[in-house]
């Protein structure tokens, strides 16, 4: 069996849970296992590289910030194949170039293109475990790209395709999928199995397990998935398609903390406005979630939307840059806001789920700021401060009845 | 004019230092010259990946210790081009793998096998400051390699080399090439210029301005090295082919105190004994400095030599190893040894200059173990507590005469 097994960096922050992590690849590795292990970066070494990186130049080109971030994964792997050699089995640490991991160009938020597999395989044939730094890539300009955050889950993934893997198993401090967040919502139970499609809406959601890309590609190339937790051997949840015949009519309460918000007020109300801003932030390599436009009055109308808090301050420049030609009077930039979703592969075949869950938001006077849909997916936005609450209550609405 | 400007460690350490050396590249830059700077990793950063390696396996494959120091160097330069871009400057960072800095497979010791120049004058062509990985390159493996301490200003030379540079200058902590170690000799004077060959006799023997191999590349190429202070815009020292009429008899004192002595007792004497224990090492990677065979008595010899204080570990193992077949009866492995040395062009036309260094010596109470010479270098091997005081009876004899 070919297994790809990625850990993230909490379960490589230390010499301890180095050891840990290559135990656990000996161990599928003495099973007579081909082993390929897909790392992150130690502990906090992203961040602090990127303090370091602001100290210096907090506008600094993203193709250098590539170039800086992308040695903490080279550390994670170098270090590990030592602890093995150290444990007596051969291993060899892989870096995107010496992979192959080919890119989109696009820094700090590339995708991958293709991966080649013959050094992966050479490396296998000869008897290795073979460890590649996740994250990170090669683009045409033989410059390395990162994936950005949570980028090593797709890297796992898109090694698994390339290579048939039978599984890839994705290690992280939780021991599964969950039907919200334990520390949140304390009647959450791990659920043995999930569908790609919710779970990619879990992901793309703010449920922090899996990557969404990762999960996208899964899904394309049917990668069957494992998430388990990289400090107990629990079976974990399985992505994968699931054929059940009665599908659960929600899966999963998600929140994502890390939305933003932004208003442009009293733009001018004709066609091709929206498509204007829209097309700006796409150039920039924005990604928008919610959109929401006002009925138009007079001459004027207000478009709202959401971003990653994260890219908020390059689209208000972007915005702000063309703030004339978008015939945009007034901004609204807010952060204290949350995204709360619910997702269910059920839900197209039910009506009246999004009735139930504003209800019950209603109940614990949650005030709902946007609405976003999607055939499995019912998204709110909400103040941040009514996040735990919002969750608790959208839980034991749907996931706590089901379970009697 | 095409300037390679070369910082060590110590001149990257911190932020402000990083600045320093932008603001000192740019100032070449913004006088119409085109400059890549080469660097090396920042301050003690080498030193803490070895511990962190350390603490994991101590005896780590060689492999991947260079994956893993060679984040050293790649984290410099993306600081640097992200200081470069705060000053306004364009720059651009480059790691051994894009400028294809090719080298031979032996990690942790690699020499350069050709440098491309493609990417490097395309970047300086489109009007940026580029700056290199010092220390690292890539094998036909695809694997990176480190070229061992002090590489980074061989990095140097060769992209001056292969850009046919109009000069290299190598930035470091003192500001040219002295007479003796100042710290040691009071009286040490800084030379104005030297050849590359008394330069290369001087680096080869510990004097740790330049890194030999470096030397050897410049006069190989014809490249002109300029040795320079970080902290200060004095003139430096110049190391190219020196033609003045009279050369000096001994431009330099220098010494190396990471020198180790190893004796084989009771060798068998017969013929082919010595090719093999040298072979043996030669194949193990270790270089071999000076070596003492003593005449045979009986059927037995002794025969010493010295290696670098870092190898003496590896050549014991490898010689223990090989015990039997090379008829050792004992080993001796010492490390409380230097070695000091004499450099001058002028050397190979004036006889006496061994016996009136052996004389200063002795006048000073130093006992000399082991002796070799070149034509224009005499080295002894002492003790490493004589060290200071040799150094100075030897300057007397020869450097502060000549100043009169």
């Amino acid at each position: 069996m070919l297994v790809v097994k990625k850990f993230g960096g909490s379960s490589v922050a230390n010499k301890e849970r180095i050891f840990n992590v290559a135990r656990r690849c000996i161990d599928d590795y003495k099973k007579g296992n081909k082993v390929v292990v897909v790392l992150s970066a130690m502990g906090d070494t992203t961040d602090d590289l990127i303090a370091l990186a602001n100290d210096i130049n907090p506008d600094a080109p993203k193709r250098e910030m590539d170039m800086l971030l992308s040695i903490g994964e080279q550390q994670s792997v170098a270090l590990m194949a030592m602890a093995m050699a150290k444990l007596g089995v051969p291993a060899i640490s892989l870096n995107a170039f010496q992979v192959a991991m080919h890119t989109t160009s696009q820094y700090s938020n590339a995708r991958f293109k293709r991966v080649d597999k013959d050094r992966i395989l050479h490396e296998l044939d000869a008897g290795k475990i073979v460890i590649v730094t996740g994250f990170q890539g090669v683009n045409k300009y033989d410059d390395i790209t990162t994936l950005g955050r949570g980028g090593s889950d797709t890297t796992a993934v898109a090694i698994a395709a390339t290579l048939n893997a039978d599984r890839c198993e994705i290690f992280t401090d939780v021991d599964g999928v969950y039907t919200a967040d334990p520390r949140i919502v304390k009647n959450a139970r791990k659920l043995p199995e999930i569908s790609y499609d919710e779970m990619l809406e879990l992901a793309s959601l703010g449920a922090q397990v899996l990557h969404n890309r990762s999960v996208e590609m899964a899904k394309k190339y049917g990668v069957t998935l494992v998430v388990r937790s990289s400090l107990n051997e629990s079976e974990g949840t399985l992505v994968r398609e699931v054929n059940t015949v009665e599908k659960m009519l929600v899966s999963g309460v998600a929140c994502d903390k890390h939305a933003a918000r932004i208003a442009l007020i009293g733009v001018k109300n004709e066609p091709g406005v929206a498509f204007k801003v829209f097309d700006l932030l796409a150039k920039a390599g924005i990604n928008v979630d919610m959109i929401l436009q006002s009925v138009g009055r007079d001459d004027k109308k207000d478009i709202s939307f959401t971003v990653d808090e994260t890219e908020a301050k390059d689209a208000m420049k972007v915005l702000k840059e063309n703030k004339d030609r978008l015939t945009i009077t007034d901004f609204q930039d807010e952060e204290n806001v949350a995204k709360l979703s619910i997702v269910g592969a059920g839900m197209q075949t039910n009506p009246g789920v999004a009735a139930r869950m504003f209800g019950a938001l209603y109940d614990a006077g949650v005030n709902i700021r946007m609405i976003s849909t999607s055939e499995i997916r019912i998204t709110v936005l909400i103040d941040l401060a009514d996040v735990d609450r919002a969750m608790n209550a959208v839980h034991a609405e749907f996931m706590e009845e089901i379970e009697n």
